[in-house]
């Protein structure tokens, strides 16, 4: 159904990544994660001197029938609103993919709308979407494999034009219903450990936020050992596009950047299809969003940044990407002890 | 002796900047630190659409006798080695600042080495390399002054030639020994709790670094109300440099961005002559140097990025800048509410 060919990342690049950064002109290690990041990127790429070409940051934009429940701060119509908010380059994450060298690509595979031919916005509609989770599964199983494909496709097909460093982002009102359901889920925690208020809803709402939770779960069942039955019953359209981003990165060999707690919910649902792609996943930064922390650690992901980001649409794995570039540019430009001059340690 | 003129910013200012920030689309808050920076830019520079137009960092090179007690993992030949490295292009800050579009300003204050006349360099020397405080005060009263102003009036300088963004950085093998020292007197804390491992000292080292910093202190008696006191007794040409850099800023009203533990404990410096200088700094990282975090927090600091960098030269403050420079474009670039005809919450 989904034939993937993903394998972790090897040791010999990551030694000889090692070998090249403790040759430059700083004491071993003294540029931290920096360096860890470098020494991925050279074993993800399988190359001891790889390039970031052209960045691309994935945002896919669906809409959450669960929304009917009052879970959310926003009206759904926000959803629409602000894809075109997207194209027309006015959104958070279009000044900070500007600021990152990256492009933005604007996916619709589940909004509850009819955009007809917009310039820019890439249809790959999937439903007009997902069904009340309080009520129905989220998505049918042929329509949550749809979403997983949809996203692996599109990594190949910005591969394929040249694109070699992907971040995931999302918009969708009411999404972090979903997300925090396939967390708990997933990672079997506690749907009151891994619920947190979202776009910014009050008590009142967050309490309604977490019994509806509990009921999507009771009702549909899902199988915490069936990560496609999890997207299928307690997810939504974007979380599975975003857990096919993470796939294809990892069977294409090129890293991709996860953005907050929507975009590590289903970065989760790729992890447990094949945990062999947490190799090729940066965790961008620490959300606000309680259960985002949660399922990060269920994969071993340290973040690169706390800066109290709580926006989503790939906001925080744009910025990581600058993180990124830098840690390449360190491994590429410095120079060695030998080049420039400069005694070794002595001790 | 420093006759500055350094105010708080103001509220006025921050009020209007987070008028707008609230009306951008997003929900209010949502992106974190990166909203509070631009917010503190608008107060900083007074101006309701700030612009940053030239950086620069600005690295301070001094030697310090106190490596005669065998306290640092590299013999102290290696600053002016490094000088000629950040010269040449090839140190980790010259391509986190290429990194950053920030321009690196080499500054001899105290290297105990005669450049002669070199491209690139400027030649400020106060001193050639402090003494040693396991035996004597660092630098005479007049000299710390001379360091401190040095600081200042290249601030000035390299202001009217169209810099707004500065960040501070240093080279010094042996400079974190003065830096605990002064942070130690300043701060009020015991040598264990501000003494770290500095580029990478053994356990051995490390106790003698503690008993040296100790003894410095004993021997030296600096006055921990007397700020330039604290600096000349045990202190460093750089580090009092870094002092002048942060006064310079606050007075001139422009951002100044610090580095990791040295950078800091000028910062403090600057500090106990004028707390008002805190509006002014931007910390950029948590550096795995402890006594780093002791001299953040008396200040009430937190820093924007934590990614185990302990290399110095200005490199986390560089890669802040970025972050600085992603804070102020969210706020110049992102579309309202009104311009994006996007609703506005409802709960």
């Amino acid at each position: 159904m989904l034939n993937l060919d993903i394998k972790p990342v090897g040791e010999n690049f990551l030694e000889l990544a090692w070998k090249r950064l403790d040759s430059l002109t700083k004491p071993p290690k003294s540029l931290g994660r920096l360096e860890e990041i470098a020494a991925r990127l050279v074993a993800i790429y399988e190359d001891t001197m790889p390039e970031i070409k052209k960045k691309a940051v994935l945002v896919f934009a669906s809409d959450h029938g669960v929304t009917e429940e009052g879970v959310s701060a926003y009206p759904k119509e926000v959803t629409a609103q602000m894809v075109f908010n997207f194209l027309r380059g006015g959104a958070g994450i279009n000044v900070l993919a500007r600021h990152a060298g990256a492009d933005v690509v604007v996916v619709d595979v589940g909004v509850d709308y009819e955009f007809g031919q917009v310039e820019g916005l890439i249809s790959k509609k999937v439903v007009r979407g997902a069904r009340n989770i309080a009520k129905d599964p989220a998505l049918g199983r042929d329509d949550a494999i749809k979403c997983i494909k949809t996203g692996i496709e599109l990594v190949k097909q910005y591969y394929h034009m040249g694109y070699n460093l992907f971040a995931t982002g999302e918009m969708g009102i009411g999404n972090t219903t979903p997300s925090s359901a396939v967390v708990s889920v997933l990672t079997g925690s506690p749907v009151e450990e891994v619920t947190g208020r979202g776009t910014g809803i009050d008590e009142e709402t967050f309490k309604r936020k977490v019994e509806v939770i509990k009921k999507a779960i009771e009702i549909n069942k899902p199988d915490p050992h069936d990560p496609i039955d999890v997207l299928s019953k307690v997810g939504g359209p974007e979380i599975g596009a975003i857990a096919g981003v993470v796939l294809g990165c990892a069977e294409l060999k090129v890293p991709v950047v996860i953005d907050g707690f929507i975009s590590t919910a289903g970065a989760l649902i790729a992890y447990c299809i094949n945990p062999a792609v947490k190799d090729y996943i940066f965790a961008s930064h620490n959300s606000v969003e309680k259960g985002h922390k949660k399922a990060l650690e269920f994969m071993g992901l340290t973040p690169l940044l706390d800066l109290n980001l709580r926006l989503g649409e790939g906001t925080g794995a744009a910025l990581a990407m600058t993180i990124i570039s830098a840690g390449l540019k360190i491994y590429r430009e410095m120079a060695t002890f030998e080049e420039a001059g400069v005694s070794k340690s002595d001790k």
